[in-house]
């Protein structure tokens, strides 16, 4: 595949509304687009959220009632969960310091950042650290949405599921993870999709952005 | 410049510790990177945030001064801002409505969707709105970080600050705005940036990657 500019990503892909399901997303685009989602940058370098992959038709099938009925869910043949972690623990940074080390060495000021990180996350309430775990992951989501463009591979963020009923489905809460944010993946229908041949709708320039010179 | 994968520029950024302050990025490169986040998805298509692009030396400075006096702020050339809305009001999702209306047509569709998306977000409280427009700001973000690579431009995203100190710095809550994340962008220096020479950490695959099969 020729690489291509990221602005060609961004305008090639849309919330794909109506999935093939006769067609599955070979594994070393969905590989691919693990690999970007992986390498995604987060705060602190904590990459506080894991990543499920369901290919099993009937869990998407419960997924997908707990989200309303949406059919990509089942219509793709991917459906990536993003699941961030419940709370920042200290086992959970301890873990991340000792990347860091296996990587960079035992380095006194790598364990004096985390060491102030642990002092300002640990006495925060759970919610606003899940918070800020979820923020992280949409880091991760735009940069998923563009890897998947660059496989073109259709895709589409969803937020309108029950989050209880999938940590529920997928054992998450006992693993300390609540789900964040759905993305089925999968090859659009062209012909049953009535948003692609709908223009894209964006703001101009000057309605977001102010300049301060 | 010649496009390149997207895992090119996932290896090729980290977040910058030192840049350099006697090199400029050229206006066009900006523009690159602004035009990457107005067409960075979101929730329902409200793009629910603005951006502040800040080159003022004396704004900038005061901004490093509310950010723990990180130089990345006043070194590099600009400053990007990233103001999520302070809430969701009938106003603004009616100007959605509208720039949808002229892009496709006064579907009754469009105004279905819209008018179910007010029921929903309305009643909620301005804190839970703001959080998740806080996150649609955060896919932007994760799309900008790519395109600043992509335009061989060094970042740093920066969550240290004090928004409310920012947001009055810049009278964004009199605009219904509230600071969310900082992107300073510039040229690393390379000799005196103490992160440039460590090899990048991430985890692995096994360590994030979940499979239901």
């Amino acid at each position: 595949m020729t690489p291509k500019p990221l602005n060609d990503h961004l305008s090639w892909r849309y919330a794909t509304k109506k999935m093939d399901p006769a067609k599955a997303v070979p594994q070393e685009k969905v590989d691919a687009i693990i690999e970007a989602i992986r390498m995604a940058p987060t705060s602190s370098g904590t990459q506080p959220f894991e990543l499920i992959v369901v290919t099993n038709a009937q869990v998407r099938g419960q997924i997908a009632e707990a989200a309303g009925g949406q059919a990509q869910i089942t219509d793709g043949s991917h459906l990536l969960v993003f699941a961030a972690w419940d709370n920042y623990t200290a086992d959970r940074i301890d873990d991340v310091v000792q990347l860091n080390v296996d990587a960079r060495g035992d380095l006194p000021m790598l364990h004096a950042y985390y060491d102030k990180l642990k002092a300002a996350y640990l006495p925060r309430d759970a919610e606003e650290n899940y918070a800020h775990a979820a923020r992280q992951a949409y880091i991760a989501l735009g940069v998923a949405l563009l890897a998947a463009a660059e496989q073109e591979v259709d895709s589409t963020p969803m937020e309108g599921f029950d989050p209880e009923a999938v940590d529920a489905i997928l054992g998450l809460k006992e693993r300390g993870l609540r789900s964040v944010v759905l993305m089925p993946l999968g090859y659009r229908d062209a012909a049953g999709d009535w948003l692609l041949p709908m223009d894209k709708v964006r703001k101009s320039r000057d309605a977001i952005v102010t300049q301060v010179g």
